[in-house]
């Protein structure tokens, strides 16, 4: 059983020097390592590793090839700027590979869990020498996967799994206590900027969850173009997420006067607090066809754009 | 060359006395046989048949499986009351056996126009003995089809098929110098009803075209109640036309707490002329709730409801 440690009453300072002296005991004289992806946990966690380890804590940002446009030069930048080096290990032929062919949704979350931690990110850890390895595990994440909503996949101990026989390494996870709030308040102590808690979330899977059948490089890229779209035009709304998903179904459509089958990207921008229940957000329909327009005109291949209407439940945030 | 009339300078009671005269020479002292759909063109041309040949032309409704919630029934009852009756032939077996297996839109328009044709009209028109076939025939599906955008089934002479030697019987198009305002106002003029006319156009392949991928009897099913909800709140309104597609895609959803890979229905609202080109219908936020919690709750296996947002062209009116 973790004991929680609410957001409200946490002092900052303190829980850092605690955490600080566990990881600094935990790993002795040797090493860690850790993967950034950007999101508010793995970099809270990358900030408080480096407090403990400096150096000797390795990070690693692995280009799956499934990230946003100019995801890697942004996450590298920005921990430059914080005193923090970020390995960047170019990883997308073999995560092309082990999507190739795949349609299933928990087979594709599997194929690149697996692809992560067996081939690319084992394969780093092992050659790194480094026999810990940091995750910005939360008690969300902990509480989901207990429940069966989530497959996380930084959870391994509370799942019966030793990840030391399993991949070789003991997995330190320092913000386990905490809740997204926590840790929000703790990157902040630790000194992320603001920008970095005003990016919206962005699934695991990263974009292959935004794209309904096989992940392949292009469709992967056509997804990305629209995302790019409509982070543009909905960048400052107030929220809680927004999205681009490429459908396999093909629908008719008209270029040049001639009828294209073409592709359809859906646009999904919801409001909520937590994420646990969702609306869709009330867009100026101005706003809408902005979006429309947009995608249809810098996507290639995209002859039909549509809005989500309906709520989670019975809907989920994401589509695959 | 087809010489056009137009509808501004149209003489209704002279158009009417001519087309009879002509369709009763045409036919002589034998029998005519007509497919009423519901729509306003066949069902102006069954009243100029009747006008015409009274008894002696046979209207028949196929129960093709595919068509709206109570359609047989309306235009039964519709035209009974205007002292015509229609015989209803259930062909549903014969269109879901053709259309078993079949994915591609073409592929699926084709089916369901040999169906009828070939197996179940052809059939009514032989063991009938008529030797004309009374069609709505209009200009525009002639341009339509010359032009390649749209594949009719019903301008033989047109495209160099003969349709006497192909099918054994001489088709009466006495619509053909008609545009849409044209047929509309010679319906009226023929005492058809405004209800006929406040109908939102409906395609031929009718709720396949509304369903992405193979039309199975359960997948029309899904549609068609759908299509229920959409022109049940969605009646009224100035639109030109709204449907719904349901999606071969499949998406995440949650029901009762547990995960649910369910099925999309897409929304399409249009504002339109001539069907040209079009826009999505700026229907108010409420409204587009109001469908998807319609929807979601009245239509099983149900999770996601999308409105589409991009104008034709490049998409177009319906999705397959």
């Amino acid at each position: 059983m973790i004991q929680e440690i609410k957001a409200a009453g946490m002092d900052c300072e303190k829980f850092i020097a605690e955490k600080v002296a566990e990881v600094r005991e935990a790993v002795g004289d040797g090493t860690a390592i850790n993967a950034l992806s950007g999101g508010v946990d793995s970099s809270t966690v990358t900030m408080l590793g480096h407090r403990s380890l400096g150096k000797r804590l390795r990070t690693v940002f692995v280009e799956n090839g499934l990230m946003r446009r100019g995801e890697a030069g942004w996450v590298v930048g920005l921990f430059r700027s914080l005193g923090v080096e970020v390995e960047v290990v170019d990883a997308r032929d073999e995560f092309f590979a082990a999507l190739s062919g795949v349609t299933d949704p928990e087979v594709k979350r599997e194929a690149i869990t697996q692809t992560f931690y067996r081939r690319v990110f084992g394969r780093i850890v092992r050659e790194s020498g480094a026999r810990h390895l940091l995750q910005g595990t939360i008690l969300t994440d902990v509480d989901e996967t207990l429940a069966g909503i989530k497959r996380q996949h930084n959870v391994f101990a509370q799942l019966g799994i030793d990840p030391q026989a399993a991949f070789g390494y003991r997995i330190l996870e320092p913000l386990v206590q905490l809740r997204k709030d926590g840790v929000r308040k703790l990157g902040r102590a630790l000194g992320l900027p603001e920008e970095l808690f005003a990016r919206i979330p962005f699934p695991g899977p990263a974009l292959a969850a935004r794209v309904i059948g096989e992940a392949t490089r292009e469709r992967v890229e056509t997804v990305r173009a629209a995302t790019a779209v409509v982070e543009e035009i909905l960048a400052g709304t107030p929220a809680f997420q927004y999205m681009a998903i490429l459908h396999e179904d093909r629908v008719t459509g008209m270029r040049d006067n001639k009828r294209q089958f073409g592709q359809q990207v859906e646009v999904r921008c919801w409001d909520s607090i937590d994420a646990r229940v969702a609306t869709p957000s009330r867009l100026p329909f101005e706003v809408l066809e902005r979006i429309a327009a947009a995608i249809l005109d810098r996507v290639p291949g995209v002859v039909s754009v549509t809005y989500n209407i309906a709520p989670k439940p019975p809907s989920t945030i994401e589509a695959v």
